[in-house]
């Protein structure tokens, strides 16, 4: 079997200035899931035809191997034109075709599997070859979609589209799912006499089945196993469903797998993600690209975890964002707390509420627990740092790092500024500004002395 | 046609001290979505009976032309009471009065536009006036609703309520939607002969439609397009379940409008909020009230916009707060950020994270982006703001404004005491506490001189 | 009747260190559930077949009264077997018994009193005694589930399991709820002739009905009213649904008892928490524990109340998390306020964005708006504390307690060093370190003295 993409139309009900198979869902183009099905499938030959922002289309295959790229001159031209675009593709091949729209990401690879195993069946059981193999659904209300036409015997006899239909075709609940399997040399046969649609001047490829069937070739309909497979996307509202649909898909596999999701409804884990088991995730949390949670890991309410690693037994308490970063072994992390840009938050640490950690590296039982910008700084096992703390790594012309030690104290609201070495068991006495470095031991204070103007607080409030 | 709301209900079952039709769906009394509905049709001749808390009902429509008002003095008096309190209303018309419960605010326009079509398409073809024409809807469990009883050839015969139906009655799938239109004429010959319910001495309006088929005259139900439009309001689940329904008719419209809504069960946007295109909304958002969204806008996971314009391109990352507020081109705002009270924000700046802006005015390329507070200020192009300043508009009495020129550097765990005016071009030391003005270029620092104490921080420490 | 709760499975599908029973639905296991159903129809003899991790099965029941608890030996005997480790509590009953498993969660208290009063009306009515009532539901599509086959007059046959079905027997929809009122002299009678599965080797209950059908006893199904309640938990993906179902179930009884809930698909409330009237939840909230919500609460979007009270009139504003804590009448917490550690918020005070409170107790219309952190103190009413203030309440070895007056005034960043007292009506300067005490009325004020270098802030700048 060969597969040919469909991936050239503009989409103009998307509405937008990207074409429609590079709208994403759960962060990847569209198109990267039609693809996922066909690799799901083992088709060494693919190839794809693009057309409407071509360069963009091909990036979504990049590092994939073996593809051939067919251009479709006329964007307008239909799917017959589509096909017909790459007959250089399929022309001699003595086999099937697998046509597939680049906006049908919900077909499953099993179900084209089960697809190419009844045509094997057809041909062991009944000895007669199909011409073409469609996947239909039944919708309890078919209104809008293709119809399959078909004859007492149950073979295709042709398409009709919405609006072409009778009021007994309409009566039809066996809708076309835009996925074919065509037996090449009898879809040549056909292929070029496709009418221009009469209404847009567009061929398509529906229209080849009632060709075929016309010329007494066998074709039959192959129920998806769910609806959603055979749902176009054909507007952004269709987007959002179909996002649903593969957001649920991956919960549930999760799930499956010893992971336990609250509320699936308002989760989001994106298909690259690891959960390497028994990890339990609150409503409303986000996990994005390639972070990997260890086993037992706890996700807080509304937490983003964005491309980071978090070790066996982190909590992540709720509302927390987590970006590129790594949180260690039993590490404890917010309420409210935002780790970003390569940040390294040591085994057993507890970075706490109103905390942003900024490439920084943080090492063992080290505590931040309250309102404190940490930027650009390497800090030791179990230093503390007190609440309002700030690491001043930026003098209004460039960045600076600061160096602390272990086991140092840095007093609330005490003012860091980089670049500056504390070193251990070093002590900041709270409110302090630190512009020169401190040595193991010392004790460092930069406070005003303090002042009691008797009778003036009254005063002043009164 | 004339259309008559009614909308002194007590609604006991919502088990609250504000009236049935007072209760908010998406920010907007349930009441109002039915006066959009009757707008929708443009009828121009619009009555509403209220009652209890009659005074807030009425506030429902102020700015509205042309309405009259009808006292209903007894607020258990029924249905047909109801409509019999504004006889003066409908009595002499030659036409149609559509009736209304201002409970069911799921009623679609054009769904009332079609039951007038097919009352003109009956006269047409039949040659026969129906003296009523009833919103229906089939309902497999139809448990609790009354059923339409139909006579061999398809005319309504009477509307029998769950209690008093026969169990072949209870059989009847076809529901009563609660909205009517009538033939003023034949009405009136048969709302007198009403007779109180025996359950509750209240008049109930379903019983005309008996009254009527006596008589000889032709009703007819009409078939909601969806099964939510018959929906009733009847308690607060239920008020929940139809806010839903609205709120997903707003978000696939805006959808369909080319904005891409991600998990659409987990966002709320109220339907006099604006997009104006290729806005792109992340789970858990809400927008509400007057909020206009220009074209890219970005709203990250969970932030809130309310009543605020954010223009094109503008990036709100997630669990931000915006209220009354406007962001300019390509400004970057969150996460954890919040802007209150006429704040502006201007084009490219960024407020981080633990920020708070409140009724302030922030020039253009301006960095706030970590733990600050920034009330009543004024600042200019390019001005840093550092991790920790606070403007300090408070004394303990009242509040006072600062300025802040161009392109200032505002040194982090600064505190900026108001009334102030900090020159373009001028450096805060950070940790200084600036309580005098300082002139443009001059730099400023407020600092105790830091001190050591030789190993006194390791005997502190252990 | 008597109860015999089946609880000692593996669950290996839940692929866990944990027994299936312990696995929490809105943070109660999953057992806790089937004993309030038992609870619910007021049974008082009740039994439990424990097994896999008996110890933490049995605390589920910890303070309950009367149970008894027997121990299956062979923790893969099967359902059939579990029955026969509690045989000494049903042998010599004369009456029913019902057998319900550990993992149908969702069966209703009502249902099981409909079963009993079933069995009580064809007594009365056939003149016959069930030997069997069956929980059933009918689903569309029924596979993998256990079908009850019935003869031709209704009565139960036996129950086949899908593998074993024959074609004819898989198009039948009813299946197996497992849950049973079981005729005790019958059950004995056939219970030791179950044989084993060929498959599995273990002893199915479900095979007694066939058994109990073939000696000429009377078997029924008895249709639970919602599907959901025959659904076993079998996965951690089965558990989400059953969570949901619960879930919705808590909302739903709290609307109709007067509370608005927005967007309830978002919204977790457990089980044992008190809404006392007209309180409005936001989307995404959860309130959690022994959380009691007073009349009039508002509780914002995304924020977690987590055994805590809220008074009268009390506002939560979005993203605010309140644990352990009191908030007294029409107090204001949030946005982004995070109290914890038994904190007490007093009557009209307001907590605002970025603010800690951890084991502090606050008095009467006392203000912190932005940023700080108050932990381990004492605040009088009417007090102010400004943006950036810090309680440090460690030294780097130990915690200490601040106590401050009434109508204090507190500037911001300013940094408040425990123990320490500040009297009433004093004031401190904001940006000073406090660490001696201040008298009442006092002024004190800690700050170094502000230079100014002229051009040198330019100068660092360009």
């Amino acid at each position: 079997m060969r597969a040919l993409i469909l991936a050239a139309g503009l989409g103009t009900r998307f509405k937008s200035e990207r074409a429609k198979v590079l709208h994403t869902i759960m962060n990847k183009p569209m198109l990267w899931y039609v693809y996922q099905t066909i690799k799901g499938i083992n088709i060494k030959e693919v190839a794809v035809v693009v057309g409407h922002q071509s360069e963009e289309v091909k990036k979504v295959f990049e590092g994939e191997e073996g593809l051939l790229f067919f251009h479709q001159k006329n964007p307008k031209g239909g799917t017959a034109d589509a096909v017909l675009s790459a007959i250089d593709f399929w022309r001699d091949y003595q086999g099937y075709l697998l046509v597939i729209n680049g906006d049908t990401p919900l077909v499953k690879a099993q179900t084209i599997k089960n697809m190419q195993r009844y045509i094997h069946l057809v041909e062991e059981y009944e000895g007669v070859r199909l011409s073409a193999l469609l996947l239909s659904s039944f919708f309890p209300d078919p209104t809008g979609y293709g119809r399959i036409v078909k004859d007492p015997k149950g073979n295709v006899v042709k398409i009709v589209e919405e609006k072409d239909a009778t009021p007994e075709e309409k009566q039809i609940k066996e809708i076309n799912g835009g996925v074919y399997l065509f037996y090449c040399h009898h879809l040549l046969e056909v292929i070029f006499s496709i009418p221009p649609s009469q209404a847009s001047g567009e061929l398509y490829l529906t229209e080849a089945i009632g060709l075929m069937s016309k010329k007494g070739y066998l074709i039959r309909s192959f129920m998806a196993e769910e609806q959603a497979e055979v749902m176009g996307v054909n507007n952004r509202w269709e987007l959002s469903i179909a996002e649903n649909v593969i957001r649920l898909r991956i919960l549930e596999k999760l799930s499956k797998e010893g992971n336990t999701i609250h509320q699936p409804e308002t989760v989001w884990i994106e298909p690259s993600v690891v959960l390497e088991g028994d990890v339990e995730i609150e409503p409303g949390v986000a996990i994005t690209k390639n972070s990997v949670l260890g086993r037992g890991v706890r996700v807080g309410r509304g937490s983003v975890v964005e491309n980071s690693v978090l070790e066996e037994g982190v909590i992540v308490e709720p509302y927390s964002i987590i970006r590129d970063s790594k949180v260690k072994k039993g590490a404890i992390v917010g309420p409210f707390a935002h780790l970003r840009n390569q940040s390294v938050i040591g085994e057993g640490s507890h970075i706490g509420n109103f905390v942003e950690v900024k490439a920084s590296s943080v090492g063992k039982k080290v505590n931040a627990k309250h309102l404190a910008y940490i930027g650009d700084a390497l800090i030791g096992d179990r230093t503390n740092v007190g609440a309002g703390v700030v690491f001043a790594n930026y003098d209004g012309k460039r960045k600076h790092q600061s160096h602390v030690g272990e086991n140092v104290f840095i007093g609330s609201n005490s003012l860091i500024i980089a670049p500056i070495q504390l070193g251990s068991y070093s002590y900041i006495a709270g409110g302090s500004v630190i512009n020169k470095n401190v040595e193991e031991g010392d004790l460092a204070i930069a406070r005003a002395e303090m002042k009691v103007l008797k009778g003036k607080g009254k005063e002043k409030l009164t």
